[in-house]
Order: C-alpha cells, then structure tokens, then sequence
C-alpha cells in the first residue's frame, strides 16, 4: 500500500551507479543519545539518501521516534525535532529503496518497533533477505498484519512470536529462521544490540564514546564523527548486547567463513573507513595501482570521473608516472532535488552534474578512470564530453571487474538483462562505449589490492563477489522462485 | 510511541466543548470513488479536524493510501494528491483524538489497513472500544504487533486472527469480541461493508449514488454533499455488505434496544443532518421552545452564543416572544492554525474568535442561549464580555441538561472532576458564572424535543444519555479498571 | 512585472459578491505594538483576504517590515515572525487585489514604505485613486521607479518629491494631488497620522489604547478586539497626527460635503461594527423590516442567504410575523485553500459551501433574503438546492437596490457587462434566475434603513451610492479615458 | 528595513573563507531563454548560494520575474515557476550577501527591474561600487524611493533619471556616475547589454548559442553547462549590446589599464573556467609548483585541504615528488540547511564537513595545502584533527599571500582586526595555529603562476590585488568617510 510523501524526490542523474542501500547506527550509555546517532547517520549518508529514522527510550518519556524523507542534516540537525528524541539509548537508519516496492512509503523508513509483552524493541536493518516473501507468506497466515513493504519487517513479527523471555533471545531467534545479509542494530529500553549475518556480507563496527558509552555504526567513518573510539568489527555470526557499559558477545549462528563484501571496498564505503586496520581510500589507491600494471597505456593526463574514481587515478598515475589531473569537474551544488524539471532541463543529464575542463583536455590523450560500469550510459556521456572538449584520446580504466550478475544482498543492482558486462564482451563493451580503450581489473587484481597477496581462492573465495562472478554464496530463494536463473556450469 | 507532525495544529480556544471523535464515509460502485470520500468528509469535518485518511482500491494500482494532518480542504481536494487514489471503492475517516495517547502521530490515522491471508481490507471506526487495553494485552501477548495507539486497530488485528474464510465474517468475528460503541466501515478489493454496534450508539446513513453505486456515511449531510439520495438509516447491530449494486444485511450480534447517542441531537451532529425523519435543527429549535416553557425570563433580546446555540435561540424567541438578535458576532477567519502565538495574543483568548455587538446590547436584558455548559470558562468570558458591553441583566439558557458524567463511547470529554456540572449544583454554576439567572433544559424536556412525546422512559431510556445520567448501557470496562467510579444508587 | 508566490490561493466559490479591497491600522503609544496591529487586521481580515503587512519601528530596531500572502492569523501570529517587529509604534493592512493587475505580487502588498531624507515613512491605503495612471505616467517621466502594479505606490512617490520639511506635510502634499476614495494610516518614527479623503467615501476610526496609547482602525471592531475604546470617526476631509499622546487635527483639503459609502452598511463593514452610533447589524436588520414592508409576500419560512443575508432575514421576518429559520447550512470549514482541485471536485461549486436542510424546507413557500445580486450565477444555484430540496415557492428578497454600476472607490466589481442588473429589468432578472419572485429594496428604502428618514435627497444624496445610481460624486478619470461611458441624462 | 524570510538559510562553518558575492548571466535569441539562465546560474553558485533571480520578457507576457532564496537548483528548475518566465531574453544573478545590510531581504535579490518612460529594464550587478552611499543620498534628496539595502539599486535609478532617449545610453550615464567594480548584465525588451568596469576587475565573458543566440557568463563555466561556444572575454570598459544576432561593442569609459582580481585565480573561479586560454584548474595547480619552489619541507605526503586546496596541493606534489593523497575527505551532504541545530550539533562544526583518513595519516609528516588564511580559525581546527589522527608533524602551504586587507570590490571580507594576517607576522601566524611549518606563497610567485613571468610589476601591477598588497586601484570612497584608514607610506 502506497503512501506517497507530498514532495517525492528523484534524482534522475545518478541511475548508472549501484547504490548501496542501509546505513545503521546505534549509540548507548550518553546524554541524549540521538543526538549521536544523527550525526552517525549523517557520516552514513551515502549508504542511504531516501530517508532516515531515529528511535530513543528515555525512562521519562519511554520509546519515541521521527522518520522522515530527506537527508539527515535536513532533519535530524533540528533542535525542535531532536528535543522529541530524549533519552540516553538510541538507534538509527538511512535507507535507500531496494527491497519495497515502487514508491517511498513514511512506513518503510526503519528502524521498526514493536510493543511486545516484554516491552518495546526497536530494529534497524542494513543488508537483505533473501527468503522473506516466504517467511512474510506464512506469518500473514498466521495473522501478522504488515505495515511496510520492506523485507526488514519479518524480523520484528518474528521477534513478536518467539516464546523467548528475552529481548536478545528473541532477536537470535528471529534472525535464525531469516535467510540472506544483515547486520542489525537493536535496542530495548536498556541494550544496545548489534548482530552480523554468518557470512559477515555487510559492515558493522563497535566504537567506545566517553567513560560508559559505546556506538555501533556501518563503518568507522561513522564512530570518527561523534569522536567515539573504534575498538574493533563486529565479527560474522557475532550478536553483542551493551548494557551498563558491559559488551557481552555471544554466537547465535552455526559458523560459518566470512564473505565480506569486495564492492564496500570498491565503491560502496566511504574512502576515510577502514577494514582490516587499512583505509579504503588506501585499497581503492591500490586498485588503480595494479590496474596501471595490469592494462597500461601511453597517454597525456589520467583524470578521475568525479569523485569515486579519485584514488584509483592517484595509484594508477603514481604507478605509470602519467601526471594525474581534474579533467572533469564536480558541481558541488548539485542536489537529490530537482522536482519536475523542465523538459529542457531534464535533458541535460550528465551536465547538470559534470564538466570538462575544456583547456586543461584540449589534444591531450586522456586516460578515464572510473569505479564500475553498470549500464554503461554515463560512461558514452562522460566520452562525449571529454570528446568534445578535444581530447585526441580516451582510454576507460575501471577500478572493478566487469559488473554481470545482481546483487540479492541488500544492494540496489538493475536487472541482470541492464547489465553492459552481462550481454558484451569486454570489446563489444569498448565499442558501444566508443573509446580507445577500455579495460577492467582483474578478480585476482581487486583481491590483491584488497590485501590478499595470491589473489582469490578459487575454491573458498575470501570476500562475497556473486556481482562479478555469478558465484552466490547465500541461495537467493525467493528470486529463484521468482524465475531468476543461477550461472550453469558452462558459464 | 510518537512520531510528532512537524506543523503541529493546536487551537487553544475551543477547549471548552465536548468534541465527537470521528466521522466514517465510504463510497462504492463510481468512477475515482475516492473524490466522493473526500467530499463526504469535508461536510464530516465538524466530527474530526485533527486529521483525516482515504484508502482505495482499484483493480490496477491495487489498495492505495493517503493519511493526513488537518483539514480535509486542504489535503483531499488537490489534483496531485487524489490521483493516487483511483478506483472505483474508497472509505475515509477524519479524526479528533480522543483514545489515542497525547500527541498526534501519523499512524493513528485511520482508515487502518491489514494485508490478510485473503486479501487486503482496511477499517474506519467512529466511536469508542470499552474493552480495547484488555484485548491489546491479550493480542500483543499472542504476537501482534500495534502501529498505533488507537484503540480501533484492535479490529484490524482481530480480523488478522480469525477463522473466517470471508472478509466480512472476520469484521463480524472481531466486532463481536470488541465491546464499545462503534460505526464502522470497511472496505475489500471489492466489497463496502458497514457495521453498526448492537445500541446504535454512534450513527451511520445509507444513500445511493447515481445507478450503481452506493454510500455509508456517518449523518445524511455526507450524502448530500455528493448528491446521493438517502435510503435509510443502518439500523442497530446491523451490518451491511454492498457489492455490485446489491447491499446484503445481517445482524451478526445479540439483539438489543437501541440507545442512539442524544448528544449527536444536541451539538454533535450538523443542523442540516436529519435522524428519523427531522432535522437535527428542528429538534435543537424545539428544544429552544421547551426551555422557554422550562425556564421563561423577561428579557429584552435572546442572542445566541454562536454558533451551536442558534438553532436553540431562535426556538426560545419564538416561543417566548422576546426578539431574536445576533449579539455575538463570530470571526470567520479564526482557524485551527495559530501555532506558537505570542503570549499577547494567546491571552486575547476568546476575544479573537467572538465580539460582542456593543451599539446593540448596551443598556440590554440579555438572554444567552449555548448548547453546553463543560468547564465553564467560555461562559465566564463570554458573561465578562456582554457586561463589558453594557447589557443590563445576563441570563444564561443552556439547550442541554448539565454535563456532569464523562462520555466513553467516542467523545472527548474531560475528567469527571473538571465537569463544572459534576462539581456545583445549577444556583452554584449560576453564581460562580456570574449570571443573573443559568438554567438547563431538563432531560425530560430534551427527550420531548428529541420527538418523546412523554419524555424519559426511566425504565428504558430510549437514548444513550450517560453524560447527563450517569447511566451507561455498555460497562465501561477499561476505565473501570483504571478506578473510575459508577454513579452509586445513593447518587 | 509579475512575481508569482509559489503556492497562490485561489477560492472559485467566492466570485459573486463585491469585495472591499482593503482594512488599515495602526497603533502607537503601547509596547509590542505590532502584536496590536495583527489583532486589528485579523479583526478587519473580511476588508481583504489574500495578503497582509505590517510595519514597525523601534528606536533601537529601526523600520522593520513583514508582507505576507494569507490570513493574519496564519502568519502575524507566530512569535517568531511577530519577534522581527518590535516598537511602540506600528501600521498594517489587510488587502484584496482590486487595482493590481491580475496576478499576486508581494511587492504589490501594503504598506508602502520609503526612506526620505527627512527619514522613512510607511503608508497603508484603503480605497482607490481615480487618477492613479495619469499620475503614474508623470512621476516615471520624473525618474520615479514603481515597484507595485498598486495605485497607491503613488501617495510615496509624491512624498518623496513634496519639498515639505515635515512627512505630515508632505502627505498632505500628496493627498492633495491624488484624486479618488482614501483612508489612510501612515506614520514616522514617532507619529501615528491618520486621513480621510474629502467625501469620506471609505471608514477610519479613532480609538484610545491604555493610558498613553491610540489606535486608527478601518472599523470598530479593530478597536474591540484589541480592547481599545472607540473615540471618534475621522471626519471626512480631516487629517490627524498622534504622538506623544496627543492628537492633533488639521484640514488639508477644501472642505465637501460626506458622501459615506452606503454599501458599508449594505455589506462591507462587519455587523459589530458602528457608524453614527448604530451598529451595522441594526442597520441591516432595518433592511429586511423596510423589505417586508416594500414586498410583502405570503410563505412558511424567511431563510437567509448564509451568511450575510441573515441580519435582513431577521428583520424580515420580525416585521411579517413569518418564522425565520435556517433553511440553508454553511461549511464552516471552506477556506480559500482549494488549490488545483479535480475536475471532479471543481465542478461542486456552491454545493462544498451550502447545503440545505432539505427536512425542514420540503413542502415549504422560502423566502430567502440575500444582501445583494452581481452576476446572479449563485442565486441560481442557490434556487436549484432549494427546489431539489422540495421547496412548494422560492421568493427572493434582496437587502440591496440592484447593483447596475461598477465602483471605483475601492471595492472589486465586474465590468459593467457582467452586472446582471445593467442588462435586465428585475422582473428579466426574476425570470432568468427562475423564481416565484424576486424584490430588491427601494433606494429610498435603504437611506431610511440607514436612518435618513425622509429617504435620499436626490440634490444632496447623503451617501455615495453609485453602484446603483450611476452617480459618481468623484469623476473617475482613468476609467473615462480607458472608454468608460457614464451614465447619461437620458437614463 | 529588514523583512525576514521564514525559514532563514545559514551554514555556521564556511565562515573562514572570503566569499564572492555575485554571479550574472543573460541570455538572448533562444527559446526559453531563462530555461538557459537557470543553467548558467546553477553552473555560476559558487558565486552566490544565498538567493537568485531572473527577470524574462516575451512580447505577448511582457517582463515576468521570480527572486528565491535558496539554491538555483531548488527554485529554478521546476517547471511550475519556469512556465511563468517565457521569452526569448533573461537575465539573472545569484548572490552572496555582501553590500546589503544583515539580513536577507527578498526586495535585495537582483536583478533589478524599472519601468522607464521609454520601456521597462532590469539589471544585474556582479561587484561592489565605492561611491553608493553618497549617490543614494543624493537620490533619496531628489526623490527616489530606494526599495532594496543593495548599493546595486543605484544604478537603477541613475537610469531612471538619465535623460538620455535609449537604455543602452541610460546605463552608460548611470554606470558613469559609479566608481567601484562592476561587471553588468542588463536587458530591455529585446537588447541584451554587457559592461565592465574600467579595470576589468570583475569577470565578463560572451558565448554563442545556437543560430542566433547568444549569452553573458560571469564564467566560462557557465556556458560549458549550456553548451554554449566561448568567443570572448567583454573587454575593460567595454559596453556590448546584442539584439538581432548582432554584437556592438563601444567604449563609455575614459580609457583604462586593466587590473583583473587575482583572487578569482586563487578560489573564487570554479577550476574549469578559463581566463586568457588556461584553465583556472592550471593556474592553481601552477601556484602549487611555485609553492613547493619557494617552500619545499621533507614529508611524507601531500594532501589538500578540501575542495580548493587540490589543484595547488597537485602541483606541489609533482614539483617536490612527495605523493599526493586525499587525507582529509568531505562529507558531501553538507548543505547550507543547518536550521537551529541543537548545541551539542553546533559544537561539532568542522567534524561535520570533514573528516581525517586516520588509516592513511596516522605517523606521516603531512603537507596540508590550503587556498587562503582568513580568521585561521578553519586551520587550527584542522590541524587538530590532523595531529589527532597520529600525524608526526603538520606543515600547512597556502597557496596565496596573507590576506591582510579588505576588498570593498564585490568579496566579503572581514573587518581588518579579524584578518589573522593584519594582525601577526608569518612565524607568529604558524604558533598561533600551532604546526610545524607555515609558508603563503610570495606575490611575485602568485603572480608567475598567473602567467605573469617576470612577476608582479610594482609600478603597474598587472591584476588588483589590494586584499594582499593593501594598494587599492580605486578609492574606496564609502569607507574612507566611515573611518578606513589606507595603508601609509611606512608599511
């Protein structure tokens, strides 16, 4: 059921990028807690531009709660909404739309709540699942009514049904009988809960805030900004409860080998978070590197597309020795908001967005470096540019192996058929495009630049990669049910 | 949990009035029914003008929903908004707040909207569950999960719960655990369903509407506003099914004797509705001509207290021969909108929605007819006023008995203890009001107005009539249990 | 030069009555005096609907201004709009659009403020200046540059060239050029200056305000809301200043004998208000008694048209022994906020506002008194509810004589062509609304409601009652020169 | 006389830069012409974010306008407000605040619109003239009603009393009279007009567009966005009128040795504009390699401080071979909307926009490469984070000299006492802020980098650069007569 907000926005410009869809932050053991959490949830923006939801429990005024479309800093920087939000626990969440249907619904934002006989509890979910059409099918059965069309909602009805005595216990529950890539921040009125999937896919840090407090957030870019200090990742399988300034872990899952994500560190993540105690800016700069040694090329200038092929560019002209330039520039000023645009203004796209730096490319070859191709159109757009400026060369380098297969684990990919890589050869690609060159990393390359020195494990791969691979560690179920058709083996 | 508006409306100068809580419409079987709802609950506004919703349904597009802060004027009416709302069935509600907790949140807004086993359905409720804390327990206890603090979603997941292999089996099987005072209309993909409690304490209309189509609405000023024909009342403890033209009636309850609610005559109800066969005017008019018989005074004018009081007013001068004459003017542009005044202008209180009409009653014996006295601060300021002004001599008429018993069957009444009628016998009131003479129509006096030639049957009062007798038909359960106190024989 | 607000507010239902286009105010001598002047204006609110503003000066603040579309009580109530306009000395104005042209320009908003050499002045104006495009030509070739589409910008460009070393001076400077219908509130730093053109064609009143304070109002009952005690009215032809408690009085123009604006009494002015000593309500209620007397006519009930026919209505109906009852119900929560509405809901036109209480009219002879007829497209629609209602006869009874010319002194009217009593006899008019009959009041009729007993003297008449005599007793030039054609001996 | 918007925009940490205060552009002999202005103001908001406008004429609508606070790309590009701008010729502006008085006031948003005897125009103002109060006074002397706080509306009226018989001549009479520095864009109904001042000290370029079209830009980049083809820069002095596809060019100005401000080099330019056929992009990235000439430190890496800092921080890197790195990142949705936040937020300030890559930092010796030094606020706060991070020593390069005094030629600038550089030396300025090293760039090195070979050429500097140098190549005449006091001949 939809419930259009009044002014829906849309930004018809950056449909050519996967788009990561959930940030979650929870912060527990302060004064006015959400006040925290919106500034985490603010360093999380890019993970979830749609909207945002903050819950709070404060002994006075118990649980309360704001969702609202639109950035954090547009909301959650208030004083008269934040002052509604009081109390020493809290948690948070940026969404993009994914796993609801079409349209942006007030009752899709997280985090969920739900009374419970053992009172209130609050979730908030990064990641998706991949067997929640069934489990939704039979708790509806069962006389479960559903407020939101996001997957995310099973889980609360879940917990609500569980004849567990504890709200941690519940959630364990919950979260054994769902399928899929979650990392979940939770609260009570008192505990601060955080799990990760078996498999890890998705993100989650634990940071220390002042003598009694501790934040769980996406990615440490989200602990830097309230100055909590991060103390380490959440590990798979792992569910903490924080309570009185105690962090008890416990493992609720059958083990299992970590499959972290590889896109975080390609694209998704913001450059200043780290993993494994290395920067992802430091990881991205590295790709460029080996990309330089894996498909170099006789040029003038390489130039980032703005702005996530930036690191890629600084490794690949420190590798090649090619000066690294901003051929292309950035308008800061663009926003999500262009309303029913003008026909005339809608049809300039790209540049709205980008320029070229007409006398810096002039007769220059110029050496693109980009992060991923998804359906390859800003990619012609962005040639078409540097070409028009008089550019004498263009060769693509990207920064990932070639996109083919959608992600079913909490990432926004368009179907396999809009795919460029899943219907072209790298060539074919390099011609629709119409450049030069156009070549990507390598899977053994990305692992590499990742920190693994020999590369991918073919037989027990160290990071989640079905998007490049096709190789599916989670059984997407109700996508197969839904028709969609794995890699055979001849492929 | 609240979810504050950020416009939150208040309006701190009507605080003196009963207010009824809601008004119900639906409409089946035309073209975009949802322009109907919206019709229907503009002329409904005066029954709720915190907030309203529409769900609808079409083939196509499926259930759609909109629920809104304010006025329907102001939402339901636009283009942009009701073309989400296609189809050919729709139900509405507007909503004071009465049952739910303080605070206004979005998701107290009905209709309220269930995805069951066997297909969508939503409900609207206008009146009052008296057992709903008791069910609540008892349903979250079972897994379900509350979105609202509304005592009607207790329907919604009742029916979730149920057996019933039909929509309206289930409202049947979940009407019959609720007990209460209710109007309820329903909706399915394709079914309007309308039920009414066993008393009959709230009221609801039928009406056809063009060749195919039909209407329910809570008083017959709904319908006409939409050019439907009324067809008669829903009588108590019916429920009607319409589909494809055709209305089905059953009685799924016990029966019972009605008790319709004698306030909806009173100030409830718009003059302009009609029960019985007579306007709701005609009877606030006889009731004028009783209490000139009751309580007869010379006087030089009788003004009313706009605006409720006219039709009482204009009944009293005809009867008594005392010219009629408007001495009370009302500001048409007072709005529900003055939000954060300056202490200045919140202190102008009832001085910036009514001015008295100096040139005319200076030097006066004035006769004041309102429809109600509650707390008794209005008439204070409005004594002050006319006094101000010159009059001579004050007498206040009142067109009801005192108010001295709170109503839980869907009105908003204060406590018990701030019932001036609770706390002072009528020379007290008179005193502590500051009037040359207060009196109040008697109940047999009313009942005759009402159309009772012979006035109460105290056996078997013919009326709801609690919060002037302290005798409630329904037990009211919730409240009992929460130490509120029946009127004692010795009472 | 048009500069659209973004949400612009347009009310369809409303087209058939002559509007007044302005209210002023002013106060000086109180804190906050602003707070005051949004009181008044919310008071005057029916002299103007679509815009208000204020301005204030405070020793240390300086000239502080606020213009906004809307109600006052949607925006001059917010403390924090309210806070931005602090002083002991302030005017305001509430406006109707009249002689802008089409289209809502802030810039077109009153009051009018410029910064002289001798120091700012702010002027508000109510009525019309009939050689405001002759004046406008000159002062552009002069190098004046207008911000307003607005007549009345011209009164501060004069000021600004007046070599008057004192702004009372130079307003009077200005006056005196200017030709046409004026009241007008100005002030300085620290005087409060109030003028009436020669004829006195629209109101101004004198009211006192605490110990040291005084207020100039378009009406009464600005004076009451805030408390302040009527003195006087500015007679026609007088100037005042105000500061420092005193009140100064002068007399600028050649002195002419009052030609008050009948249709104030008719329509424009509040019922609470007074004139002369009499309240508007007295006066209109003396209509209906002169109605009654003039055209008899034998019915059950006497209805007024909601709601300005109901002073009428009563008077009617006191003098013909017919019970007055209210036969037809107002929404009372139309606003002027129908914006873009469906075709659908468009297409309700009076039937959202009106409704009749078909109970009561069924079977019944109506007289229905209205207080005037423009176009006579809602009498008809009007008529049509009434027989859908059942009604056995409709009589209309118009408290005014048929309006046959358009104003230019202030007021919105049609072009002469869209008059319906320019083009047909009142027994034509009779016929095309489809009535059993319809009368207006008598000329002479209405001055002796007015309290001229002996009726108009036609040499000397005592108001200006052009819109039905023809007579204009100030020669609109600007019209003549567009093509106007007066009316001639002949007819 | 100040008139508050209501939700009042204002970012609490971007106030450590100076700030250009306008953008203009025009367009004439296309379609839609403010379809395209809207563009190049989006292109141009670097210049300006507080508020924009732009004035269009079409023969059949005659001039329309719209002025909004906010970002270009919120107001101007729906098709709602665009449809209300037709025609074939618009100017616009966006503005920073600069020479009005504090407070934004709707009346002060340009461009400027006048109605003469001979026509309507309106006019665009990017500078800030040095003679505007005393001009103001005498025209408020001679009767001119000034509506704005802007010295820009000057211009304006000296049109309106110029007695010449054509706009073009008009504002050659006005812009005659003003001393200061202007780039202006003006239009009549089908002439679109560009000036610069005698000095050349703000920016003016004309594009192609199409057939018969043609454009003005403050900036290149303005018509890159609308793919608009670069001719030329409009020349010192020089007045171009273009109507019919034709360009006159003419020379109202005693003649001139240009001096273009070198500060739109070193920040206020977008990067990818160009000037004299480089790329602002290259010239910084030039200031960067003479920098590193004139300064060189042993470090480990180079990061910029972002956004500005980059090009320069680039340059410096591939001159001194230390690698180049993103050490510090911005968060990208930062905007200006930081409403009332609560404290705690407030107190966040540059955590909120930036952040340290901790990972990458953590025991390097850091280069931080900086535009400008203004209050050093900024810097300390930086340099903390850095030092927080784990950095072993901090070296800050900026790539301008010390800006020790203000402009009065269209830049914000603090008052003298808060420039950090008017207050200490280079030594004292690096203890205050507390790194290991500080170096500005030398004026002769800036003015190499600008392409100058022979560096600054003492007797006739090639470029204004007062804000460095304290010589300012016209008289601020304003700020002589409120006390400024000019460097002496001893500093």
């Amino acid at each position: 059921m939809n419930d259009l907000p009044q002014h829906f926005l849309s930004h018809p410009f950056d449909d050519d990028k996967l788009k990561e869809e959930c940030g979650v932050f929870g912060v527990v053991g302060v004064k006015d807690a959400a006040n925290f959490v919106a500034l985490g949830l603010h360093a999380l923006q890019h993970r979830g531009q749609e909207a945002g939801g903050i819950v709070a429990h404060d002994p006075e005024h118990g649980f309360n709660s704001a969702h609202r479309f639109g950035y954090v800093r547009d909301n959650f920087t208030k004083a008269s909404l934040m002052e509604t939000l009081p109390g020493p626990i809290a948690i948070g969440h940026v969404r993009y739309s994914t796993a609801g249907k079409k349209g942006a619904v007030i009752r899709d934002i997280q985090p969920f709540f739900g009374e419970f006989s053992l009172g209130g509890a609050a979730v908030a979910h990064n990641g998706n699942l991949t067997n929640a059409d069934q489990l939704r099918r039979e708790l509806i059965e069962m006389g479960a009514i559903f407020q939101s069309s996001s997957d995310s909602e099973c889980i609360i009805h879940l917990m609500a049904r569980s004849i567990q005595k504890r709200h941690a216990d519940r959630i364990a529950d919950a979260l054994r009988r769902v399928e899929g890539a979650f990392s979940v921040v939770a609260m009570t009125r008192t505990k601060l809960i955080g799990v990760r999937d078996p498999l890890g896919v998705r993100p989650l840090v634990l940071g220390r805030l002042g003598d009694n407090g501790f934040a769980l957030s996406s990615e440490t870019c989200g602990l830097d900004i309230i100055g909590a200090e991060f103390v380490r990742e959440i590990e798979p399988g792992e569910m903490v409860v924080i309570e009185n300034g105690l962090v008890k872990s416990s493992r609720p899952f059958a083990p299992a080998k970590s499959r972290f994500c590889i896109f975080e560190h390609v694209y998704f993540s913001r450059p200043d978070s780290q993993y494994g105690g290395r920067s992802v800016y430091e990881t991205r700069r590295q790709i460029g590197v080996e990309l330089a040694r894996e498909a170099p090329v006789e040029a003038d200038l390489v130039c980032p597309v703005p702005d996530s092929g930036t690191p890629a560019a600084i490794g690949f002209s420190q590798e090649s020795g090619i000066p690294f330039a901003l051929g292309i520039t950035r308008n800061q000023y663009m926003g999500r908001t262009f309303i029913e645009p003008t026909e005339q203004i809608r049809n300039m796209g790209v540049r709205l967005k980008l320029n070229v730096n007409k006398a810096l490319i002039k007769g220059k070859r110029v050496i693109l470096v980009d992060d991923s191709v998804v359906r390859g159109t800003t990619s012609r757009k962005i040639k078409d540019m540097i070409l028009d400026a008089g550019a004498k060369e263009v060769h693509f380098r990207i920064a990932s192996p070639p996109t083919a297969w959608p992600c079913f684990y909490g990432v926004d990919t368009p179907d396999r058929s809009k795919l460029l890589a899943a219907k072209m050869s790298e060539d074919e690609m390099r011609d629709w495009i119409g450049v030069d060159s156009l070549k990507f990393i390598s899977l053994d390359g990305l692992y590499r630049a990742a920190g693994e020195a020999e590369g991918r494990n073919k037989e027990n791969p160290q990071y989640c990669d079905a998007c490049f691979s096709g190789e599916y560690p989670i059984s997407p179920a109700d996508q197969l049910a839904k028709g969609f058709r794995m890699k055979t083996a001849a492929e």
